[in-house]
Protein backbone atom coordinates (compact mmCIF):
# COMPACT_ATOMS: atom_id res chain seq x y z
CA UNK A 1 0.00 0.00 0.00
CA UNK A 2 1.47 3.17 -0.83
CA UNK A 3 1.57 5.98 1.60
CA UNK A 4 -0.92 8.30 0.07
CA UNK A 5 -3.25 4.89 0.23
CA UNK A 6 -2.64 4.67 3.83
CA UNK A 7 -3.61 8.53 3.88
CA UNK A 8 -7.01 7.95 2.42
CA UNK A 9 -7.78 5.02 4.86
CA UNK A 10 -6.87 6.37 7.50
CA UNK A 11 -9.12 9.45 7.14
CA UNK A 12 -11.79 7.66 6.06
CA UNK A 13 -11.24 5.70 9.80
CA UNK A 14 -10.46 8.70 11.89
CA UNK A 15 -12.63 10.68 10.16
CA UNK A 16 -9.48 13.41 10.27
CA UNK A 17 -7.35 14.73 7.96
CA UNK A 18 -5.11 16.91 10.91
CA UNK A 19 -1.67 15.61 11.29
CA UNK A 20 -0.23 17.08 15.01
CA UNK A 21 3.02 18.66 14.57
CA UNK A 22 5.57 17.73 17.41
CA UNK A 23 8.82 19.88 18.51
CA UNK A 24 9.55 18.43 21.68
CA UNK A 25 11.28 21.37 23.73
CA UNK A 26 14.61 20.48 25.55
CA UNK A 27 13.33 18.27 28.62
CA UNK A 28 14.09 15.29 30.89
CA UNK A 29 12.16 12.39 29.49
CA UNK A 30 11.35 13.74 26.10
CA UNK A 31 10.03 10.32 24.63
CA UNK A 32 7.58 10.19 27.19
CA UNK A 33 6.14 13.30 26.78
CA UNK A 34 6.01 13.16 23.36
CA UNK A 35 3.90 10.33 24.00
CA UNK A 36 1.46 11.49 26.27
CA UNK A 37 0.79 14.34 23.66
CA UNK A 38 0.45 11.26 20.79
CA UNK A 39 -2.59 9.66 22.54
CA UNK A 40 -3.95 12.99 23.88
CA UNK A 41 -4.65 14.22 20.41
CA UNK A 42 -5.24 10.60 18.87
CA UNK A 43 -8.65 10.19 18.54
CA UNK A 44 -8.77 13.63 16.69
CA UNK A 45 -5.73 12.92 14.36
CA UNK A 46 -4.39 10.98 11.11
CA UNK A 47 -0.98 11.96 11.59
CA UNK A 48 1.31 13.03 13.52
CA UNK A 49 4.78 14.85 12.12
CA UNK A 50 7.92 14.67 14.13
CA UNK A 51 10.34 17.21 13.41
CA UNK A 52 13.75 16.12 13.36
CA UNK A 53 15.78 18.89 14.72
CA UNK A 54 14.26 18.62 18.17
CA UNK A 55 15.02 14.93 18.92
CA UNK A 56 18.21 14.56 17.97
CA UNK A 57 18.64 13.82 21.39
CA UNK A 58 17.15 10.57 21.36
CA UNK A 59 18.73 6.77 20.90
CA UNK A 60 16.99 5.17 18.53
CA UNK A 61 14.93 2.82 20.50
CA UNK A 62 13.25 6.14 22.11
CA UNK A 63 12.23 7.34 18.52
CA UNK A 64 10.99 3.68 17.86
CA UNK A 65 8.77 4.15 20.82
CA UNK A 66 7.48 6.77 19.51
CA UNK A 67 6.90 5.87 16.69
CA UNK A 68 5.05 2.73 17.30
CA UNK A 69 2.79 4.64 19.95
CA UNK A 70 1.79 6.54 16.55
CA UNK A 71 0.76 3.41 15.07
CA UNK A 72 -0.76 1.95 18.10
CA UNK A 73 -3.24 4.79 17.91
CA UNK A 74 -3.90 4.05 14.31
CA UNK A 75 -2.04 7.09 13.19
CA UNK A 76 0.95 7.49 10.44
CA UNK A 77 3.76 9.07 11.36
CA UNK A 78 5.71 11.51 9.43
CA UNK A 79 9.78 12.52 9.42
CA UNK A 80 10.04 15.49 9.44
CA UNK A 81 13.97 15.88 8.59
CA UNK A 82 14.04 18.47 5.63
CA UNK A 83 16.73 16.09 4.24
CA UNK A 84 19.38 18.49 1.84
CA UNK A 85 22.07 16.02 0.69
CA UNK A 86 23.02 13.43 -2.35
CA UNK A 87 23.05 9.89 -2.88
CA UNK A 88 24.36 7.58 0.09
CA UNK A 89 24.11 10.42 2.26
CA UNK A 90 20.22 10.87 1.64
CA UNK A 91 19.97 7.23 1.70
CA UNK A 92 21.10 7.03 5.18
CA UNK A 93 18.01 8.95 6.46
CA UNK A 94 15.64 7.12 4.64
CA UNK A 95 17.20 3.77 6.17
CA UNK A 96 17.31 5.37 9.70
CA UNK A 97 13.29 6.64 9.11
CA UNK A 98 12.16 3.41 8.03
CA UNK A 99 14.44 1.12 11.18
CA UNK A 100 12.12 3.50 13.40
CA UNK A 101 9.22 2.73 11.87
CA UNK A 102 8.07 6.04 10.00
CA UNK A 103 5.66 5.99 6.49
CA UNK A 104 6.76 9.12 5.16
CA UNK A 105 9.56 11.41 5.59
CA UNK A 106 10.34 15.27 3.96
CA UNK A 107 13.14 16.70 2.01
CA UNK A 108 14.52 19.48 0.29
CA UNK A 109 15.24 19.78 -3.04
CA UNK A 110 18.08 22.21 -2.50
CA UNK A 111 20.46 19.34 -4.03
CA UNK A 112 18.51 19.01 -7.15
CA UNK A 113 17.91 15.26 -7.02
CA UNK A 114 14.29 15.00 -6.25
CA UNK A 115 14.19 11.63 -8.65
CA UNK A 116 16.82 10.30 -7.08
CA UNK A 117 15.76 11.07 -3.50
CA UNK A 118 11.70 9.67 -4.37
CA UNK A 119 13.47 6.06 -5.50
CA UNK A 120 15.49 6.00 -2.68
CA UNK A 121 12.87 6.66 -0.09
CA UNK A 122 10.44 3.85 -1.72
CA UNK A 123 13.18 1.74 -1.64
CA UNK A 124 13.03 2.06 1.68
CA UNK A 125 9.19 1.68 1.93
CA UNK A 126 8.71 5.31 3.19
CA UNK A 127 6.22 8.11 1.65
CA UNK A 128 8.38 10.91 0.83
CA UNK A 129 7.17 14.90 0.29
CA UNK A 130 8.95 17.67 -1.39
CA UNK A 131 9.26 21.09 0.34
CA UNK A 132 8.53 23.28 -2.13
CA UNK A 133 7.28 26.63 -0.80
CA UNK A 134 8.03 27.73 2.45
CA UNK A 135 6.16 30.18 4.63
CA UNK A 136 8.70 32.39 5.99
CA UNK A 137 9.30 35.83 4.60
CA UNK A 138 13.08 35.24 2.90
CA UNK A 139 11.75 32.38 1.18
CA UNK A 140 10.59 34.66 -1.29
CA UNK A 141 13.55 35.35 -3.46
CA UNK A 142 13.93 31.31 -3.57
CA UNK A 143 10.69 30.77 -4.45
CA UNK A 144 11.20 33.29 -7.34
CA UNK A 145 14.01 32.37 -8.92
CA UNK A 146 13.84 31.61 -11.71
CA UNK A 147 15.21 27.95 -13.42
CA UNK A 148 14.64 27.49 -16.86
CA UNK A 149 12.50 30.45 -17.09
CA UNK A 150 10.32 28.77 -14.56
CA UNK A 151 9.74 30.18 -10.70
CA UNK A 152 12.08 28.32 -8.57
CA UNK A 153 9.06 26.38 -6.42
CA UNK A 154 6.56 25.48 -9.53
CA UNK A 155 9.73 23.67 -11.01
CA UNK A 156 10.02 21.61 -7.94
CA UNK A 157 6.24 21.21 -8.05
CA UNK A 158 6.29 19.62 -11.64
CA UNK A 159 9.80 17.55 -10.46
CA UNK A 160 7.79 16.36 -7.66
CA UNK A 161 4.88 14.99 -9.73
CA UNK A 162 6.85 13.59 -12.38
CA UNK A 163 9.10 11.56 -9.98
CA UNK A 164 6.26 10.00 -7.64
CA UNK A 165 6.78 12.04 -4.98
CA UNK A 166 3.18 11.28 -2.51
CA UNK A 167 3.36 14.88 -2.00
CA UNK A 168 4.47 18.32 -1.15
CA UNK A 169 5.10 20.37 1.34
CA UNK A 170 3.47 24.11 1.22
CA UNK A 171 3.59 26.53 4.07
CA UNK A 172 0.13 27.39 5.62
CA UNK A 173 -1.19 30.75 3.67
CA UNK A 174 -1.47 33.86 5.59
CA UNK A 175 -1.82 37.74 6.29
CA UNK A 176 1.83 37.81 6.15
CA UNK A 177 2.90 35.55 3.10
CA UNK A 178 0.03 35.62 0.81
CA UNK A 179 0.95 32.03 -0.83
CA UNK A 180 -2.57 31.79 -1.05
CA UNK A 181 -2.73 32.37 -5.05
CA UNK A 182 0.16 30.43 -5.69
CA UNK A 183 -0.99 27.13 -3.92
CA UNK A 184 -4.56 26.94 -4.98
CA UNK A 185 -2.64 27.34 -8.57
CA UNK A 186 -0.94 24.21 -8.39
CA UNK A 187 -2.24 20.90 -10.55
CA UNK A 188 -0.26 18.59 -9.31
CA UNK A 189 -2.31 15.53 -8.20
CA UNK A 190 -0.26 14.56 -4.96
CA UNK A 191 -0.90 14.83 -0.88
CA UNK A 192 -0.32 18.60 0.07
CA UNK A 193 0.83 18.55 3.50
CA UNK A 194 0.36 22.18 5.23
CA UNK A 195 2.68 22.62 8.03
CA UNK A 196 2.02 26.25 9.79
CA UNK A 197 -1.55 26.71 11.15
CA UNK A 198 -2.05 28.34 13.95
CA UNK A 199 -5.07 29.09 16.19
CA UNK A 200 -6.59 31.39 13.13
CA UNK A 201 -6.18 28.53 9.94
CA UNK A 202 -8.91 30.67 8.19
CA UNK A 203 -7.11 29.98 4.85
CA UNK A 204 -6.89 26.38 4.96
CA UNK A 205 -10.68 26.44 4.51
CA UNK A 206 -9.73 27.50 1.12
CA UNK A 207 -6.64 25.01 0.29
CA UNK A 208 -9.69 21.93 1.79
CA UNK A 209 -12.21 23.23 -0.49
CA UNK A 210 -9.78 22.99 -3.64
CA UNK A 211 -7.61 19.82 -2.97
CA UNK A 212 -10.27 18.04 -0.32
CA UNK A 213 -8.52 14.91 1.61
CA UNK A 214 -5.10 15.75 -0.29
CA UNK A 215 -5.01 18.34 2.32
CA UNK A 216 -3.02 17.05 5.23
CA UNK A 217 -3.46 20.10 7.59
CA UNK A 218 -0.64 20.42 10.65
CA UNK A 219 -1.05 21.98 13.66
CA UNK A 220 1.71 22.43 16.00
CA UNK A 221 2.61 24.57 18.92
CA UNK A 222 -1.11 25.20 18.95
CA UNK A 223 -1.74 21.72 19.78
CA UNK A 224 1.47 20.69 22.02
CA UNK A 225 1.71 24.01 24.12
CA UNK A 226 -2.34 23.72 24.70
CA UNK A 227 -3.10 22.84 28.47
CA UNK A 228 -5.71 20.49 27.09
CA UNK A 229 -4.07 18.75 23.92
CA UNK A 230 -6.73 17.03 23.33
CA UNK A 231 -9.31 19.52 23.68
CA UNK A 232 -7.12 21.77 21.03
CA UNK A 233 -6.87 18.97 18.64
CA UNK A 234 -11.08 18.06 19.02
CA UNK A 235 -11.09 22.02 17.84
CA UNK A 236 -8.93 21.99 15.14
CA UNK A 237 -10.38 18.47 13.63
CA UNK A 238 -13.95 19.60 13.83
CA UNK A 239 -13.16 23.25 12.31
CA UNK A 240 -11.37 20.97 9.47
CA UNK A 241 -14.05 18.95 9.28
CA UNK A 242 -16.64 21.79 8.89
CA UNK A 243 -14.92 22.64 5.28
CA UNK A 244 -14.57 18.77 4.04
CA UNK A 245 -17.10 17.73 1.81
CA UNK B 1 37.57 33.26 19.59
CA UNK B 2 35.53 32.82 16.38
CA UNK B 3 35.26 29.69 15.01
CA UNK B 4 37.84 30.76 12.05
CA UNK B 5 40.85 31.58 14.70
CA UNK B 6 39.98 28.43 16.42
CA UNK B 7 40.45 26.57 12.65
CA UNK B 8 43.80 29.00 11.60
CA UNK B 9 45.55 28.22 15.42
CA UNK B 10 44.72 24.46 15.40
CA UNK B 11 45.82 24.26 11.49
CA UNK B 12 49.66 25.67 12.54
CA UNK B 13 49.57 23.32 16.13
CA UNK B 14 48.72 20.29 13.67
CA UNK B 15 50.44 21.32 10.39
CA UNK B 16 47.39 20.05 8.61
CA UNK B 17 44.15 21.53 6.57
CA UNK B 18 42.63 18.14 6.92
CA UNK B 19 39.10 17.55 8.05
CA UNK B 20 38.41 13.68 8.02
CA UNK B 21 34.91 13.33 6.98
CA UNK B 22 33.40 10.35 9.13
CA UNK B 23 29.96 8.29 7.72
CA UNK B 24 29.29 5.78 10.08
CA UNK B 25 27.86 3.07 8.52
CA UNK B 26 24.92 0.98 10.49
CA UNK B 27 26.00 -1.09 13.21
CA UNK B 28 26.68 -1.85 17.11
CA UNK B 29 29.37 0.27 18.91
CA UNK B 30 28.79 2.97 16.26
CA UNK B 31 30.32 5.45 18.74
CA UNK B 32 33.12 3.53 19.25
CA UNK B 33 33.80 2.89 16.00
CA UNK B 34 33.85 6.54 15.34
CA UNK B 35 36.11 7.30 18.29
CA UNK B 36 38.65 4.72 16.62
CA UNK B 37 38.68 6.40 13.57
CA UNK B 38 39.14 9.63 15.29
CA UNK B 39 42.21 8.54 17.57
CA UNK B 40 44.01 6.77 14.61
CA UNK B 41 43.24 9.99 11.86
CA UNK B 42 44.06 12.48 14.76
CA UNK B 43 47.95 13.15 14.06
CA UNK B 44 47.09 14.24 10.49
CA UNK B 45 43.90 15.94 11.05
CA UNK B 46 42.83 19.54 11.93
CA UNK B 47 39.01 18.64 12.61
CA UNK B 48 36.35 16.04 11.83
CA UNK B 49 33.38 16.23 10.39
CA UNK B 50 30.09 14.06 11.79
CA UNK B 51 27.15 13.86 8.99
CA UNK B 52 23.81 13.79 10.65
CA UNK B 53 22.38 11.47 8.25
CA UNK B 54 24.36 8.43 9.57
CA UNK B 55 23.83 9.15 13.28
CA UNK B 56 20.35 9.16 13.74
CA UNK B 57 19.98 6.50 16.36
CA UNK B 58 23.25 7.33 18.80
CA UNK B 59 21.85 9.19 22.10
CA UNK B 60 23.05 12.48 22.90
CA UNK B 61 25.81 10.57 25.33
CA UNK B 62 27.10 8.55 22.69
CA UNK B 63 26.99 11.86 20.12
CA UNK B 64 28.83 13.97 23.48
CA UNK B 65 31.81 11.12 23.64
CA UNK B 66 32.44 11.10 19.58
CA UNK B 67 33.16 15.35 20.06
CA UNK B 68 34.75 14.88 23.20
CA UNK B 69 37.39 12.12 21.44
CA UNK B 70 37.48 14.96 19.01
CA UNK B 71 38.65 17.50 21.13
CA UNK B 72 40.54 14.98 23.49
CA UNK B 73 42.83 14.61 20.02
CA UNK B 74 43.11 18.29 19.39
CA UNK B 75 40.59 18.33 16.98
CA UNK B 76 37.89 21.01 15.59
CA UNK B 77 33.80 18.96 14.97
CA UNK B 78 31.78 20.32 12.57
CA UNK B 79 28.52 18.49 12.67
CA UNK B 80 27.39 18.40 8.77
CA UNK B 81 23.60 18.63 9.02
CA UNK B 82 22.92 20.98 6.48
CA UNK B 83 19.66 21.80 7.77
CA UNK B 84 17.15 24.19 6.16
CA UNK B 85 14.43 24.64 8.44
CA UNK B 86 13.20 28.24 9.34
CA UNK B 87 13.51 29.94 13.23
CA UNK B 88 13.25 28.30 16.03
CA UNK B 89 13.23 24.88 14.47
CA UNK B 90 16.79 25.28 13.26
CA UNK B 91 17.47 27.30 16.31
CA UNK B 92 16.98 23.37 18.12
CA UNK B 93 19.46 21.78 16.12
CA UNK B 94 21.89 24.65 17.05
CA UNK B 95 20.59 24.17 20.53
CA UNK B 96 21.72 20.54 20.01
CA UNK B 97 24.88 21.01 18.29
CA UNK B 98 26.27 23.63 21.44
CA UNK B 99 25.43 20.49 23.75
CA UNK B 100 26.73 18.16 21.79
CA UNK B 101 30.02 20.09 22.05
CA UNK B 102 29.97 21.01 17.91
CA UNK B 103 32.72 23.81 16.95
CA UNK B 104 30.84 24.41 13.79
CA UNK B 105 27.51 23.31 11.91
CA UNK B 106 26.55 22.93 8.02
CA UNK B 107 23.29 24.77 6.91
CA UNK B 108 21.28 24.93 3.53
CA UNK B 109 20.51 28.08 2.48
CA UNK B 110 17.25 26.96 1.05
CA UNK B 111 14.86 28.85 3.08
CA UNK B 112 16.81 31.73 2.26
CA UNK B 113 17.21 32.89 6.19
CA UNK B 114 20.92 32.87 5.70
CA UNK B 115 21.17 35.57 8.27
CA UNK B 116 18.79 34.39 10.68
CA UNK B 117 21.01 31.30 10.91
CA UNK B 118 24.21 33.05 10.94
CA UNK B 119 22.89 35.04 14.22
CA UNK B 120 21.13 31.91 15.69
CA UNK B 121 24.41 29.77 15.34
CA UNK B 122 26.63 32.40 16.49
CA UNK B 123 24.35 33.31 19.52
CA UNK B 124 25.10 29.46 20.67
CA UNK B 125 28.46 29.97 20.28
CA UNK B 126 28.73 27.17 16.87
CA UNK B 127 30.13 28.20 13.81
CA UNK B 128 28.45 28.23 10.74
CA UNK B 129 28.96 27.02 6.94
CA UNK B 130 26.15 27.59 4.55
CA UNK B 131 26.13 25.15 1.38
CA UNK B 132 26.70 27.10 -1.68
CA UNK B 133 27.71 24.77 -4.46
CA UNK B 134 27.25 20.93 -4.23
CA UNK B 135 29.50 18.64 -6.91
CA UNK B 136 26.57 16.08 -7.83
CA UNK B 137 25.31 16.57 -11.36
CA UNK B 138 21.87 17.40 -10.64
CA UNK B 139 22.41 20.65 -8.47
CA UNK B 140 23.37 22.44 -11.92
CA UNK B 141 19.93 24.00 -12.44
CA UNK B 142 19.65 25.17 -8.83
CA UNK B 143 23.36 26.87 -9.16
CA UNK B 144 22.43 28.14 -12.31
CA UNK B 145 19.05 29.63 -11.02
CA UNK B 146 18.62 33.29 -11.26
CA UNK B 147 18.14 35.36 -8.35
CA UNK B 148 17.72 39.22 -9.16
CA UNK B 149 19.05 38.19 -12.12
CA UNK B 150 22.29 36.58 -10.58
CA UNK B 151 23.31 33.09 -10.19
CA UNK B 152 21.87 31.41 -7.30
CA UNK B 153 25.28 30.07 -5.86
CA UNK B 154 26.40 33.19 -6.28
CA UNK B 155 23.93 35.15 -4.71
CA UNK B 156 24.97 32.60 -1.66
CA UNK B 157 28.16 33.11 -1.21
CA UNK B 158 27.39 36.94 -1.06
CA UNK B 159 24.96 36.63 1.42
CA UNK B 160 27.14 34.18 3.77
CA UNK B 161 29.79 36.73 3.72
CA UNK B 162 27.36 39.81 4.28
CA UNK B 163 26.08 37.67 7.29
CA UNK B 164 28.77 36.86 8.54
CA UNK B 165 29.50 33.29 8.31
CA UNK B 166 32.82 31.76 9.03
CA UNK B 167 32.89 29.84 6.04
CA UNK B 168 30.86 28.56 3.11
CA UNK B 169 30.38 24.49 1.72
CA UNK B 170 31.59 23.85 -2.11
CA UNK B 171 31.70 20.57 -3.29
CA UNK B 172 35.49 19.50 -5.00
CA UNK B 173 35.94 20.05 -8.23
CA UNK B 174 36.65 17.28 -10.41
CA UNK B 175 36.25 15.89 -14.13
CA UNK B 176 32.73 15.29 -13.60
CA UNK B 177 31.32 18.58 -12.00
CA UNK B 178 33.86 21.33 -13.94
CA UNK B 179 32.93 23.96 -10.84
CA UNK B 180 36.91 24.78 -10.98
CA UNK B 181 36.23 27.94 -12.21
CA UNK B 182 33.05 28.94 -10.34
CA UNK B 183 34.94 28.26 -7.40
CA UNK B 184 38.12 30.20 -8.09
CA UNK B 185 36.16 32.85 -8.90
CA UNK B 186 34.61 33.47 -5.43
CA UNK B 187 35.67 36.67 -3.60
CA UNK B 188 34.84 35.36 -0.16
CA UNK B 189 37.58 35.86 2.68
CA UNK B 190 35.49 33.09 4.46
CA UNK B 191 36.58 29.47 5.21
CA UNK B 192 36.01 27.29 2.31
CA UNK B 193 34.66 23.79 3.13
CA UNK B 194 35.73 21.14 1.03
CA UNK B 195 34.07 18.06 1.04
CA UNK B 196 34.57 15.53 -1.88
CA UNK B 197 37.89 14.75 -1.75
CA UNK B 198 38.97 11.15 -3.59
CA UNK B 199 41.21 9.37 -3.78
CA UNK B 200 42.52 11.59 -6.78
CA UNK B 201 42.18 15.37 -5.13
CA UNK B 202 44.01 16.46 -8.25
CA UNK B 203 41.95 19.82 -8.38
CA UNK B 204 42.33 20.58 -4.69
CA UNK B 205 45.81 21.47 -5.17
CA UNK B 206 44.35 24.89 -7.01
CA UNK B 207 42.43 25.28 -4.68
CA UNK B 208 44.92 25.28 -1.67
CA UNK B 209 47.09 27.61 -4.28
CA UNK B 210 44.50 29.94 -4.29
CA UNK B 211 42.68 30.09 -0.92
CA UNK B 212 45.83 28.57 1.48
CA UNK B 213 44.64 27.68 4.72
CA UNK B 214 41.40 28.76 4.61
CA UNK B 215 40.76 25.17 2.63
CA UNK B 216 39.05 23.26 4.98
CA UNK B 217 39.99 19.49 2.70
CA UNK B 218 37.25 17.01 3.88
CA UNK B 219 38.35 13.53 2.74
CA UNK B 220 36.00 11.20 3.36
CA UNK B 221 35.19 7.39 2.46
CA UNK B 222 38.73 6.88 1.27
CA UNK B 223 40.04 7.27 4.93
CA UNK B 224 37.02 5.86 6.94
CA UNK B 225 37.29 3.16 4.51
CA UNK B 226 40.84 2.62 4.58
CA UNK B 227 42.29 -0.57 6.16
CA UNK B 228 44.58 1.53 7.60
CA UNK B 229 43.39 5.13 8.35
CA UNK B 230 46.08 6.40 9.90
CA UNK B 231 48.16 5.67 7.02
CA UNK B 232 45.70 7.18 4.43
CA UNK B 233 45.21 10.46 6.34
CA UNK B 234 48.83 10.75 6.58
CA UNK B 235 49.26 10.46 2.95
CA UNK B 236 46.40 13.20 2.65
CA UNK B 237 47.84 15.36 4.89
CA UNK B 238 51.43 15.15 3.22
CA UNK B 239 49.78 15.74 -0.26
CA UNK B 240 47.76 18.59 1.23
CA UNK B 241 50.88 20.21 2.55
CA UNK B 242 52.89 19.58 -0.08
CA UNK B 243 50.39 22.33 -2.07
CA UNK B 244 50.50 24.47 1.12
CA UNK B 245 53.31 27.52 0.71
Amino acid sequence: MTFTEQWHSTVIKKNSILCVGIDPPEMQNKAEWCINIIKSVAPYAAAIKINRNFIHDLSRKETQQIVQSIHASGMLAISDNKIGDIGSTNEASFHHGAIEGFDAITVSPFPGNIAESVQNAHKNNLGIFILVLMSNPEFTVIKNALIDGKKAWRYFVEQSQAAGADGIVVGAPSEKNKNIDEIMSIKSQQLILVPGIGTQGGDVKALIECFGDRIIANVGRSIFNAQDPAAEAKKYNDMLNASRI
